[in-house]
């Protein structure tokens, strides 16, 4: 096995962050959590998805309201600095989520990392928006992704920062083995993102426990599958009045939770993660210079949405 | 949510096949359990991988060696017509795994879905082929798949066949996401397979438990992700001494266990699955139409192997 290689990795879950919350007391909070991520010996700490604000895409307004509220023109900005000024101070770096307003005027679900030089080092701009972009006046709240974003450009980055190379998603992409599968055949070794999940799932009567299962499961299996660690950090609790779950975890490449939080508040965990334990995934089972067949995967690229079965003869296989 | 589509479904996990037992005491025990499958109402049963023999590829041989005692050179053959005959008889389709020799001389690593009319209406060949083609003397056991067969040549099939859209795949294939998009991508809505898992991994000190585990989540993540049914029989126990783990499960669109087999004998689950289940999932969360980007997947099959990160410069994303 690899001479192992350790990391101490903080995942920063928040409590809610209400409509009348401002971005300085969320700067404060999330600056709190890092210095008792710094306080645990942590080198890289993860915060969650649109970190700033409340989860906005549940309210229906126009997206000049939206972004004139929750979105960010430059990053860092004053508001934000001091949250940059405390990690490079502590020699941590972090992952971020936020609403971005591009200079051309294009909005995002963005994530930048940035090293522990307060240098961002990456952005990723969120690929799999879920939701939809209609008004539905009789749903209890709107999950309004597909208004208030364009779909991301910039695939999934995967950068080699302090020693380790990170790739990105956000909240929904997890769900998607592409996502996955994007970063590990570029070498990553740790995941990183952020989530809002409502626990209400507007669009069918689905059994709320639910929600927390196929997070779970979804990381573990992709943990696995893709011989990473993963590390992601929700934000969750109730939003004036409307529920997400939290459930932020470090899974491990064997697929097994290394540290989950079990509040739905403001709560830091931490592992001090062997990055050489995906070396022994990535060479045996996981071989996949050795054992993938794209030649079989073309679909994946060929089509978007399902179509019929391709022509199958078993009388010509003999 | 659609109107249900309910079949009854059973799997039949296989406890041992030990050197020593030959192709008809074997086809009896499956015939057995067709019947048990049948009392309860199943419509399908879903038996192992190489369900015909002992786990051969953990024994050093000629190939020829094991041709010759190992392969099916017809399907069915004699000594198989007995299964084919109960199962017509029961109006009950199947799933069989077993080691086949072509007329050309190719050998694969097989499995047929067989209609309730005992006509062969698809045939998969492993794609992927775990283990090694080299003689390890100082391990327990072998691992030759990659010596005793070939790559599979099929894809993953799915068919329309007792009105539900089966998908096809074979033990390992399980733990590679792309085997359950490449069916999903076909609008499978239940994927069938066997496996035989031993339980000791002979490249590295994996304790025993995650063979368990790494199973069952990535059953239950890619049930969920691709909105299937997922049905999978093993063959498990001490064959000769040589343990592999049971395990054998029903798993629900939702990712959920409805039923698992608790022995490592022969042992029949049933379930009573509603397909339908899974239309809801296909709808929403996992409307692909709607929500996959494949302009982002191509790494998936540009690359077998992992590679250097793409390039990426945050500094132009602005």
């Amino acid at each position: 096995m690899s001479k192992s290689r350790k990391i101490g990795l903080a995942v920063a879950q928040m409590g809610p962050v209400h409509l009348a919350d401002d971005r300085q007391a969320v700067v404060r909070r999330l600056i709190d959590m890092l210095k008792e991520a710094k306080a645990r010996s942590a080198k890289f700490v993860v915060f969650p998805e649109l970190a700033l604000t409340t989860f906005f895409p549940r309210y229906w307004m126009s997206e000049e309201a939206a972004i004139e509220r929750f979105f960010e023109r430059t990053m860092p900005n004053p508001q934000v600095q001091p949250l940059f000024d405390a990690a490079r101070e502590a020699g941590i770096g972090f992952y971020l989520g936020y609403a971005e307003l591009t200079a051309k005027g294009e909005a995002f679900n963005t994530a930048i990392i940035v090293d522990d030089n307060g240098r961002i080092v990456a952005k990723y701009r969120k690929t799999h928006l879920p939701g939809h972009a209609d008004h539905k006046p009789d749903a209890p709240f709107q999950h309004l992704e597909k208004k208030f974003f364009e779909v991301g450009n910039t695939g999934f980055p995967v950068v080699e920062t302090m020693g380790a190379k990170l790739g990105m998603c956000i909240c929904n992409d997890r769900r998607w083995p592409e996502t996955w599968r994007a970063m590990s055949l570029q070498g990553a070794e740790l995941g990183v993102l952020g989530y809002n999940t409502p626990s209400l799932n507007i669009h069918w009567p689905e059994p709320v426990h639910l929600r927390m299962h196929t997070h779970l499961v979804s990381l573990q299996a992709s943990a696995y599958q893709n011989a990473m660690w993963i590390a992601a950090a929700a934000k969750c609790g109730k939003e004036d009045g409307f529920h997400m779950i939290g459930g932020s975890v470090i899974v491990a490449p064997s697929g097994e939770i290394a540290a989950q939080c079990v509040t739905e508040e403001d709560e830091v965990i931490f592992a001090n993660v062997d990055l050489a334990l995906g070396d022994t995934f990535r060479e045996h089972v996981f071989n996949f210079a050795k054992h993938r067949r794209p030649e079989h995967y073309r679909l994946i690229v060929e089509r978007t949405g399902a179509g019929a079965p391709l022509p199958h003869d078993p009388d010509a296989l003999n």
